[in-house]
């Protein structure tokens, strides 16, 4: 196929950009893909789309297989789904939290819920509320923006840390100095990252868990990336080494599953929420005043999955049922799977900087993992100007300043969407920006 | 089948009770499922289960053939839902909202939501905050409980009339004196009313449609019983009669579509809420505050939607566009198939009669529609007593206190879950109680 040559008519996407009245360096990814999506029908062109975090394989059939065995064989349709979610999916989320990440917790402890979306929603929604006047909930930024926007949802406060340039000990101290004010009362933050793919260390979760601990503070922590810094040893299940997380290093934790991203099955909305086996019979007074109930477990599944969707749909409950039994009898490397999204995030990261981009953020003393995202600007443009340029030069991506980094500019760029047959257009995109701008 | 004898073993039954630390009056639908889940164990013993409000029959096939045609056929299960809901569902509602109600609105204004009770979390949510400084959303008692439990999560304001006694203009008063106190965003109830199965009427309607329009209010119109008065006429699409509803009197409205009840698809989570074309552009500063965006749609959607579930389970989407559009083409009769329950009411409300209870509550004038849901209480024995009472006599049933009743006792009886081979029983057993109390 002939390459449609760039720039692209910069007339005509300046004026649907205000047609669409967006701010290409500030609006939310949602709003991103509309204006591209209306750019590239107008112009009939296809962009290098790097901007939305969705999976680029299909849902393994198990899954799928078992999601019509069920509508099928048993009578699910017509019953409401237990509120506290289905046995037999909370036993192999327990299971799977033990040979996978190497944490004991009992069924009762792990929560479906319809997508990591709402257990990241209920749990800010307990925690929040846990003690009488603590209100805040401390993010690190970069983050995911939907996560503020659940928090101001929900009528609490919230403040972030920026880590750009803090990290190990220098991190830990910001996060137990905020503590010390005493109006915190849970930290949320995604590990690995998003947008940055930076894995936060053992050293840094060790140091967070002992704040936390210490402060009777609760750690929020999505792992919707769950093993997908790649590290070598993670496939076997029940066999160290194991993906970093905080629920080694406190008490007080809600570990976020999502069956989005590992799993490539986004579509059915369907996650799990581990509570700790402490936090799960936590009481407080303050509970009880706004959810009715004094534990958090009951608070946040007979008042909030009661009360926001009355419980989690039953089908897909089988079908992630099916694919956590299918990963935890060892026979499937899902995670192996997963690779493909690192081949493409090294070739990508390779034409970015061959083309005089520089990835803008980096792990301490050694490059970043290859993985679902990374992060890149160009010296000399501003994030202004390169949100605008870029999408003459036909790609797209998210920019930081949207996922609260406040120290540095540059953008988040999404591998799963660009497979190897778009690389050569990548490269010459690329190439025509940096021949025009270099 | 021998009958087992009643009254049961009281002894074991008031252990139990103590055990499980609830109140037979006072608890919820959900807690006095597991205690007579516990007694039935114990005992040994089958209750006449009438506390919860869960579908007696099978989804009709098309669901489940459209479930499984989705999830094999179409790339949804890797790709997340559009936050808005897909095109095909949307467009179905508009036109069942038409056909069956009567009523105009564009597929935009029909967005799907993780059932009913999804919808009304965040058509409480938005309304609460539509106004600076009105926070109440004012309720009709009797109610279904959870949606004060919703109230109180989103940290907004409640108050309630109790209509026992206020029906038509006097109910129409008592809303216009409580809207003009000022504070009063909204109004929610459900109609038929869950527990006491009255349908409030048109006139009733048009009273309450042109308070909300003078003082800006919104309805929140819960039709979860859709049609299930069981009015004639109602079947065919397109030809009066119609279901009473709001829409018909003000401007101002969301109404909830289940598919709980109606289409006995309560598992898989998917109702839909339909906003009123004026409500779905109207703008206010007070929102954007709260979600980002200043009109009902965006907050409602992609605030409320996105950051809740990030979306609704895609398969359960494409079930519900088929048994709407099947529906909507003529050809089946889904009301039809759920007269059993108005067969079954009709039946359990003369055994009750016969033996010495009376219904609680009642039409204007009239006898009360048989359908899903009727009321009860015994002369001379107290609500608390009853309660109990019941339990040794071997039946179960919500008491009223629990859903909102000041003015008077009684409970509700669901008759889902009774059918004709167990109405010996229930005779026998209401005897033996009417023997012993009468």
């Amino acid at each position: 196929m002939k390459q449609a040559e760039v720039p692209f008519d910069k007339q005509v996407i300046d004026d649907i950009v205000k047609q669409q009245e967006v701010n290409p360096e500030r609006c939310s990814i949602r709003e991103l893909k509309r204006l591209v999506d209306k750019i590239e029908e107008k112009l009939g062109v296809r962009f290098i789309r790097m901007e939305f975090g969705i999976p680029g394989f299909k849902t393994n059939s198990t899954a799928i297989e078992a999601e019509k065995e069920a509508l099928s064989k048993k009578e699910i349709s017509n019953q409401y789904p237990p509120t506290e979610g289905i046995p037999s999916l909370k036993e192999e989320a327990a299971i799977f939290i033990k040979k996978f990440l190497g944490i004991d917790v009992t069924p009762e402890c792990c929560v479906p819920t319809c997508g990591a979306m709402h257990g990241g929603f209920l749990s800010q929604a307990v925690v929040g509320y846990i003690h009488p006047k603590k209100r805040v909930i401390l993010f690190l930024d970069p983050g995911f923006p939907v996560n503020k926007m659940q928090n101001r949802f929900l009528g609490l406060e919230c403040d972030s840390i920026d880590f750009y340039s803090k990290r190990g000990e220098a991190l830990v101290k910001a996060v137990e100095t905020r503590f010390q004010k005493g109006d915190v009362a849970g930290f949320l933050y995604s590990n690995p990252n998003n947008p940055t793919w930076i894995t936060h260390t053992e050293q840094e979760l060790r140091g967070f868990g002992r704040v936390l601990t210490q402060h009777d503070g609760i750690a929020i922590e999505d792992l919707a990336y769950f093993g997908m810094d790649f590290k070598e040893g993670y496939e076997k299940p029940g066999v160290p080494p194991y993906p970093p997380t905080i629920a080694r290093y406190t008490e007080n934790y809600i570990l976020l599953l999502s069956s989005s991203k590992i799993f490539s099955y986004a579509g059915q909305r369907i996650g799990v929420a581990v509570l700790s086996p402490k936090l799960f019979h936590w009481k407080s007074d303050a509970l009880e005043k706004r959810f009715g109930f004094k534990s958090v477990a009951h608070s946040l599944i007979h008042s909030g999955i009661y009360c926001t969707t009355s419980g989690v749909s039953h089908a897909p409950q089988w079908g992630l049922k099916a694919l956590l039994e299918k990963a935890n009898q060892g026979n499937w490397n899902f995670l192996g799977e997963l690779k493909e999204y690192q081949r493409r995030a090294r070739f990508m990261k390779k034409i970015f900087q061959e083309n005089g981009f520089r990835l803008a953020y980096d792990e301490i003393g050694k490059p970043l993992n290859d993985g679902f995202y990374f992060t890149y600007n160009y010296p000399g443009i501003n994030n202004t100007d390169l949100a605008m340029e870029q999408l003459y030069y036909g790609w797209s991506s998210l920019s930081l300043i949207e996922t609260g980094a406040k120290e540095t500019g540059g953008f988040r760029a999404c591998v799963s969407l660009v497979d190897e047959s778009q690389f050569d257009t990548l490269r010459y995109r690329l190439r025509r920006f940096h021949e025009d701008h270099g």
